[in-house]
């Protein structure tokens, strides 16, 4: 079948019997009508008509080599340089529809799921490995345009160096059975952003040092398999107005508890199960971090073009331009951003061949762009707040410039060089872009993304070479790196 | 009649026939019933009985000279140290109800009305400028507890240097009559905090270099006063649930526009108008800033010490309090609350009395104050996030509580020392505190509570003593500064 | 005999026989006349000189209750808050002589002896404890105005958690032998700032937590006791002149290392040893901190002080006090200066007397101080060198105003209100203060005077009551903190 | 004669009678001899010499167009990509020797030489403009490998906004006169780096909007032109020693201020003259800026490893990497290195051929490293500095290690895996880099390398265009950009 559209997809999930849970109450009308998910939904909608747009279906597809239907060019798998070129221009189209505010976009899962594909070498021959199981998920996922979340954060109970799970009932997802059927899994496993709004879940153990066997598998599942249920958070739609609430109307990725209930996996869904060594070795031996970071990069790129926008455009708005303390903060913006774009392109232009013969994007300039990323944005939303000043909480809404008081607002909310009811349209835009419960989210999203920063930068010092200068030291004051 | 309880004050309130528009609509019910209102009417009730309260009557009020009645301290005109003592500790009372979240609990207009009731002598035998207007208000403020709210920022149309307005209509409240009866007003000033829900609005001009004489004025009128609207901003009230919105349900604060629609101030309500010296010198020379800004830091103390409570509880609720890294973000709370504490405490201990014998907090630590915590309070919330991780972003609903689920969260939401139920409650709190578009709101608004940083940085250099390292250096080096 | 005057203090140093290496040379001649000591040494008379000065010695000195002479107020024993400003009054005096960049001043060490002297009831009955060799000791130090320093880091070998020192030489200085004469001390201490240019070495473990016997302990010895010697540092002082070096010609304190080879310490100058408790104890019972940090502290104020003035004067000297990015620069040491000196004074306003009838300065503020200024006194270097720009690296010398070039010099290096020699010297002392090597030893040694900024922040949350914050949480969400 | 070696180079520059000022004497000796110029000139020497190491003279040099002989290929005019390629590769090998600590290593103004020389259509045809002079000069410069400094700041006598030069002797250099044989100049520039090292002087002015037509020329002149003068600052030669002084002791370049006194510029020098529209534009039209950033940049790199490498061996010598704090800090200078890596490589890969037919580096890229160097490296030294704690100020010098104490030194300063002697090595030269007056010099020359920071990133804001993010906000709101 190939690359599906919009309504194809809509129609998919609806027809899913996925339990999910928000606000007490188990979700029953079609999730594409539902007011916490139909914004989100329909923007993915128009994400898969992309795919078919005429002037863009070949910048967006490619022919499948099965069965020569065009399908998403996110599950390339890259062999050359000019594949990860397209990877990411195809990723750019995307991610430019959400203003890169989704993190979930299906081409994050998508790319996942190929470098998984790309990564079958390692599992090889190795007991409790099925490498051909990953490939038979693969193909269905690229053929039938299949969408996916993932989760893999054990519950956030104790966060103590000391803490080891002791309850007797499992508190993390853990393997309690395995049948001729297949595994058994019961516990909870934390944040799957679109939990419930996709076709599978794909679950895996996150890679830490002291894993037990139990907690070591990988699998993905359809979002409707019987015991597996998702408990949303609060949601974050402001409520249906574009006016009101531009990006959380259109763009607001619920996230979810994942409790597997005495879960079921077949056993053809099973990529690994039981082995520590693999569980922590297979993220760091696959292509999974340079073709998910590549994707995230460029889609964070976008996102700050985004936010240097709506920035410039509060400077014009209130006519600030002229200060350098102004003009300083946006300039913090375009470093930034080159700078993500530079890395990017560096991961690119030193992107090599890995053993099964796949192209993998340089790793070290993917990584200082994600410790780099997280530090850095939350600081774009405190400048977009600085500029904004006043106007940040001066939002009246939509009904008001419909009501008896609209000649009042459009009098004495006008801006410089704008209308007051396009100027109040910036402000809430700014606003719902750094302020509002879905802002905030998105500020937090980004923050951990990969994770906890300290972590994060740790292992980059310990995994980075430091030999250059070091040669050069030596040379200088005569005698080496005792390393 | 004296300190008012709760009871009366909502009664009052509700009798007003104050114009509050929210949402496209004219607010018709009593507005102590308004879903927007509600929360921070019972708020502000509670803080009317706590006046009453046997064991704190004697330190929330003291007995008015003219009726003898028990009237509140916010009223209280200081002329010894021991007055500013009595009034901090009043203020903190009132500001513990409120974990310092509410920026216009009465105390704060009160002080203000007080300020301006101290600082009489500067109006006297000035053209067009009434003293003993202010003292009717003053006396009638005391000894009826009556509440206010205050505007004075011009509409934000155009920050530019070079920008004047030239409207023929105005946009910024102007003098556009006078009349045997009193001056007619027009146009509008932004972020009345709390309007409509007070008994009386108190409007003056913000000292700029180079205001026009119809800009120039000071009064206070009724809120209900014909001519005169307030336009809400958007509600940030969650819900009623305190589970879910623990903060808004509680302390939110509307902020709104207020316009003036050829609004007849009596003359008897009138402090001055039409005089740009009185306009510009008027709050430098008043008790204005000593006296309010110790009321806001005495607050603010009070709120840091909140945040630095719930940063802390987050510590403990995921056991993270081994950390270095952790600890160290605490100890920055701790050094800017002790920080703020000593600032406040120098106020009073340098304290003079001024040549209208009234008794003044130092100014200088207290403007140090008010350029520190708009400086460092976005940083708590940061902290708080950045403690809080994914946690924060995991926020079932009281409802989830009482549903089929309820199971599942105690079991997989547990922390460390607590069961699931309190640990979403502490992370709800910390989240509405710092996420909530209720949250946001109140970063922004601790930001700019004193106006533009960059202009309070440039007032405070060039307002400071520089001579004390002056004279050491001319003792070194043998030349004298300049100036 | 009582306090000292310059002349009396130089002569008792000079007949010492002190041990002092410098540049791979034992100090033959006096050390009064060594080019590397001289400036400090100088400047060290000034102070005593101060002590007599008539319009000040009873500024500076109290009577004595032993011999009714006057004696320096830095050994003066607290028992009333009167008492700690008249210490504050005094050490500030000493302080604006060295612009607050003599670290040794002797006011510090005197108070250290003295806050021993008040501290010895911990002493009292224990083993191994002698507190009326403190008693001696204050006694003698106080009646002869006797100079000190101290030394009390190990050697920095090997800083990782798991290191324990296993060499069968001593590295850092241990007990090695007891005779009936006293203990036998070899091994290393490390910085003594003005090593060997003090009358007496106060040596002490500094309190760990894996303490051994033969590294616990405390005493003091004259600086020229056999066997022990000062291996000093390379000297900083740039040169003679007051001109190129207006601050290295005259405030230059060496650092050395301290070697014990088999050093006899005898009994009577020994205030306890080989108990680890104490060893770890004392220093947190004692006085020691609460006073040092209070002389410390008011030093720091001096030099902040300082450093506002030489910025100030730069911003004048070039004309740049217009730009709002400098005065936010200036705003931010007046800001640092204000709340350093508002948690002193909050230490004096909250003494309390201790259990032996001293009075204390609250202990919280003075750590919140010391935790603060390590963090922001770089960042007044920092701000000094951008303002002065360009003008900190044109630096011609006294020499070129005596040559032909001068006119030259005079015409091309004047300044906006200056003439050029006024301006470089202006610029040399930024230059000394911040660049030179003396100025970048001064930053490090603030850094570091509380010792590892990462521990001392730990510490603060550690011993940081956070009650109220907590107990506003409780009554609003209704759970108390678990502790 | 083509590229030359050090030899050449020491007798060239030593054979010319340049009237360089010192501490108030004029430098008579032959300057590779004196102490405060031999050892860069010795550096210098050096990499002549790497010119004609047999295995990298193809890398070094290319073959004249013109003689067939090798020069040195920072002259050579890139018309391809490839081109780039070899000027980085070249220039790195020239930081390299020097650590990148020598910012005006000859590639560096040979590249603003051969950049002028590219963009000479711009002034062809135009009055008092000269391009075949600068054709000369480059033809001239590059067959003999001339050395060149350069100097274009403007005497730091005000910096007020509204200062212009009123003196009736000029200040800043300005043409006084013209004759037949050329333009008489007069006056002084500021901050010639290695001022009177180098066989030549580039002057120009700086391109400002208020330029007179007298301060608006360029031209390059033989050091030892009658009536120039370099008045040196102090040296921070800290002495010969390379044990003690191990980068000042090589690659210390003096700056100093360049007098004009009534200096004949013969008219085969001069490039233009007179023409403040000329004067303005050249820069910002000409390669100047793509050129001679990407040779900064490259260098600038460099210098990163190099402190990297210093930091990591710190941290190695004291064995604190196990701490996360210090992983944290070694992460930034990573990241910072990497950034700058990518940024270089992304000016590389997006370079175009200008209209005159050579391959300009892309410029946005290169102005974003420029904004970001100057605002992070000076980290990089307080990184150092917070590693090296106290070790930073233990200092013995090499004479102490060839005196009676060296075995006390031995055992006591050794460290977790290094004799004592290569720990001092190591920490002489971390206290080189970032506390000697060398070191602080280096810091603040890299800080104002690109003019004022805040002009710079000033520049940056108005010049970068911000349309990607524009479109975004357009189709999700509905309007556009106004401009």
């Amino acid at each position: 079948m190939g690359a599906i559209d919009g309504e194809g997809f809509i129609k998919r999930i609806d027809q899913l019997k996925t339990q999910i849970w928000l606000d007490g109450e188990l979700v029953k009308e079609p999730i594409s009508q539902h007011k916490a998910f139909k914004g989100v939904l329909k923007t993915k909608a128009s994400l898969y008509d992309l795919q078919w747009q005429p002037d863009l279906v070949d910048e967006m597809t490619f022919e499948s080599p099965a069965t020569k239907e065009r399908i998403g060019i996110s599950f390339l798998q890259p062999r050359m340089k000019e594949d990860l070129h397209r990877r990411r221009k195809m990723i750019e189209q995307w991610a430019r529809v959400s203003c890169g505010l989704l993190g979930r976009s299906p081409d994050y899962l998508n790319t996942v799921i190929t470098s998984f594909a790309c990564s079958t070498d390692y599992l090889k021959d190795k007991e409790n490995c099925f490498p051909d199981h990953i490939h038979s998920l693969y193909t269905r996922a690229r053929e039938n345009d299949l969408s996916f979340t993932h989760t893999f954060i054990t519950p956030q109970v104790n966060r103590s160096r000391a803490y080891f799970e002791t309850s007797d009932e499992p508190i993390a997802a853990k393997i309690v059975g395995k049948t001729t059927d297949g595994l058994i899994i019961k516990g909870a496993r934390l944040l799957a952003t679109q939990g419930g709004l996709t076709d599978e879940v794909l679950v895996f153990s996150s890679p830490t040092l002291y894993c037990e066997p139990e907690e070591s598998f990988a699998f993905s599942i359809p979002s409707d398999t019987p015991g597996l249920k998702f408990i949303c958070r609060e949601s974050f739609v402001g409520g249906d107005s574009h006016f009101n609430y531009p990006l959380s109307s259109r763009f607001e990725e619920i996230d979810s508890v994942v409790v597997f209930d005495n879960v079921l996996v077949p056993w053809e869904c099973v990529f690994f199960h039981s082995d520590t060594q693999v569980a922590s070795e297979f993220f760091g031996a696959s292509a999974f971090h340079p073709f998910t970071v590549h994707q995230v990069v460029t889609r964070q790129i976008v996102k700050t073009e985004f936010m240097l926008g709506v920035a410039e455009l509060l400077v014009q708005t209130i006519n600030v331009g002229e200060y350098l303390h102004i003009q300083e903060k946006l300039a913090e913006i375009i470093m930034s951003l080159e700078t993500m774009k530079a890395l990017l392109a560096q991961s690119e232009l030193d992107a090599q061949l890995d053993s099964s013969g796949f192209m993998r994007p340089s790793l070290t300039p993917l990584q200082v762009a994600s410790n780099i990323f997280p530090r850095i944005s939350p600081h774009f939303s405190e400048i977009i707040q600085l500029i904004g000043a006043s106007g940040m909480v001066t939002l009246p809404s939509e009904r008001d410039f419909q009501s008896a008081i609209a000649p009042d607002l459009a009098h004495y909310l006008q801006a410089a060089y704008r209308p007051a009811e396009e100027r109040v349209k910036i402000f809430r835009l700014a606003w719902d872009l750094t302020m509002s419960a879905f802002g905030t989210r998105q500020t937090q999203y980004e923050r951990y993304f990969f994770g906890d920063p300290v972590r994060s930068a740790s292992h980059l010092y310990r995994s980075y070479a430091k030999d250059t200068g070091m040669q050069m030291i030596e040379k200088l004051i005569g005698f080496p790196n005792q390393k």
